[in-house]
């Protein structure tokens, strides 16, 4: 099938190779439309259901939930909270969770986190004085399972990772990892950062007993300026408001206030309740397309990659990730600034592919360079885009064209 | 002129007389296509400049903030911060500005506030144990200039109020407010919300030496979800972020961070970036009708209908705020629930009215109603509008036809 189609970005650049999913995955028509259509229909802002357009867009919000809680396997659509973004989402988790630490307490990350899932515990545990571990990883980026119990201890409050990584593309296997480190300290919080991952591989929040979830809608096919924040009901009551305002309150006197129940707890403001509309189109968009062909697709682009990889000379290229599945390729060409390649894939072939330490600025300490080339790939790639890429890595001799 | 003809929403709803506007104003055909041609022809995430259409995305956004700058007055587009809306705005102002605070320091709100600008500083007050102080207030809930000497004085830190109240539409006079209160206290912080105002009266932060604004694009013909947060850039230094993650920081190491610089230290994450496109739109849109005449036609709506009301049984309303100039009505119909008569508005004419505490939930102390009805006017609305409103006025006795 060609899934190009589905996507107007390409009518309107159609000679570009779009190779930058990990930063942004391109939305279909039917996502475009359902975001303008919800200012030319419904239009009304929400938190009063008076009006029969408010009436609507309270049912949509509400409709899109259900169908978020559906697709991370949630089992209550009041524990989906609507946020700004992935960093939305992990900072209220970080900071929303003060009270549950004492100092001296550990968190353990990796290395490869993103930095919306580095700095708020940085950040955290200088303000609280708490200890940041890093688990050891597999050549591949994936966290050490054998070597787990090393980092888990009585003192460990939280366990925060991507279910997938945004450089090497790693596999984290969540539910394996959340057992190893439950089983040693049952109270130890799982996060889960699932913004590279959440269409590329199966969410189970319930099979995986995790704690919270993070991802980002405009990573899904849906559109900007939403994301998502899912906890356990029981870690939403505990978990403190980091936005305060319009809408998570009941009841406001001079010296006390209530707070709203979940969801709208979290929730202060008026909800970018286009792009929740939008997002619910995405979520249809998934569910037709079919999750599994997704996760196949990219799989299989990828296995195209590897294969198509061995035509190039050697000598000339680093890569770094070739052995994971997930659709992400990270390379160098040696003694060629990954600036000035990218620059050249753009001028000379039309390939948009994303360089530089991709907001994982640990990373360089596991895959061991500064500055990398991405190439990531969505359904809309094809093996004739890589075939393109390929050829242009064949040229890559010719990268000065591109920046003299 | 027809401003109905440049609002897709009346061809989608050809019979309704949209009165909902204080809550959020609909956009016109012209931001809704830059929201959507930004998905279908640029659709670039920003922080990297490498490929085209990440080049134009940048640009994209650097345009738009300069245009913000020049809308509000500011000198520098890099004071110009988006976020999510007023609310993040307001909670990033009050919690980022936590370290200028002592024990005991005092700050001045008023009670016609909203809840984001009330919560987030009863919030802090709680934590870092501050007093705060209401404004005394005129008969139309401005400010009552007379006596601000009373509230500031060596401990006042900040003083926050809206321009124009979400309720009342009490005009606050900026200038002469700040003046009084930095002639008695130079060192007091002036933050503003500017929500309900933007679109209403001239915001000149530069005239006003004001030292934090917050408003909303969803306010001002512009998308959901994009907020604009400015601040002097000497706050701008002093203020932490309350958001850590991509993009807001230029080096990461084990121990320690170095954050960006403004206005990227506190935009970690992706922006909404078809919002950004979308409230370039919005804001050529305001230039195009020009402010002047918003503002006018606002005023002239509010002056019909205080002429209109007179054709009224007197004796069965309670009027709050005939006397402002602004576009909003707050009624009610006496010994009618407000919400039964708001249903009836909708059920039997079609009016789409606002009904409850609007947010602004200390507002009970000062225009003595729990709930009230609220009409808020657009460009889009008519003086046809408010005969239609004034002929529903008149057959208030039929209110039970709505909910029976």
């Amino acid at each position: 099938m060609d899934y190009k189609k589905l996507f107007p970005y390409f009518t309107a650049n159609p000679n570009e190779v779009y190779f930058d999913s990990a930063a942004t995955v391109l939305k279909p028509k039917s996502v475009l439309d359902a975001e303008y259509n919800y200012n030319v229909k419904i239009a009304a802002n929400t938190h009063n259901n008076l009006f029969d357009n408010a009436y609507l867009a309270n049912e949509m919000v509400s409709t899109t939930r259900k169908l978020t809680a559906k697709l991370i396997g949630a089992t209550r659509a009041d524990e989906i909270i609507f946020t700004s973004g992935t960093t939305h989402s992990l900072n209220q988790i970080a900071f929303g969770l003060k009270k549950i630490f004492q100092p001296g307490d550990e968190i353990v990350l990796t290395k490869l986190e993103h930095s919306s899932n580095l700095l708020p515990w940085m950040v955290l545990a200088k303000e609280l004085n708490l200890k940041l571990n890093y688990f050891d990883l597999e050549a591949d980026g994936s966290i050490d399972l054998k070597n787990i119990k090393n980092f888990i201890n009585a003192k460990t409050k939280l366990v925060a990772f991507a279910n997938i990584t945004n450089t090497m593309g790693a596999l984290n296997l969540v539910e394996k990892i959340t057992t190893t480190i439950k089983t040693i300290n049952p109270q130890t919080l799982v996060v889960v950062d699932a913004a590279q991952a959440i269409i590329h591989t199966k969410t189970d929040v319930s099979a995986w007993n995790i704690d919270c979830l993070a991802f980002s809608a405009h990573k899904m096919f849906g559109p900007f300026g939403l994301g998502v924040m899912w906890a356990k009901k029981a870690v939403l009551e505990i978990m403190e408001p980091i936005f305060y305002g319009g809408g998570n309150n009941s009841a406001i006197e001079f010296d006390k206030f209530n707070l709203a129940k979940i969801p709208e707890k979290f929730e202060a403001g008026t909800l970018n309740l286009s792009a929740i509309c939008g997002f619910q189109a995405a979520l249809a968009f998934i569910d037709e397309i079919n999750l599994q062909t997704l996760i196949e697709h990219g799989h299989s682009l990828k296995a195209y990659l590897r294969q198509a990889v061995k035509k190039l000379d050697q000598s000339k290229f680093e890569f770094y990730n070739l052995k994971t599945d997930e659709p992400i390729f990270l390379f160098n060409v040696k003694g060629v600034n990954a600036q000035d390649f990218g620059a050249f894939l753009n001028k000379n072939y039309h390939i948009s592919v994303r360089v530089g330490k991709h907001c994982a600025r640990l990373g360089k300490y596991v895959f061991k360079a500064e500055s990398t080339i991405r190439v990531s790939f969505g359904i809309f790639n094809t093996t004739e885009d890589i075939d393109k890429l390929i050829e242009a890595m064949q040229n890559s001799d010719n990268w000065l064209d591109a920046i003299l």
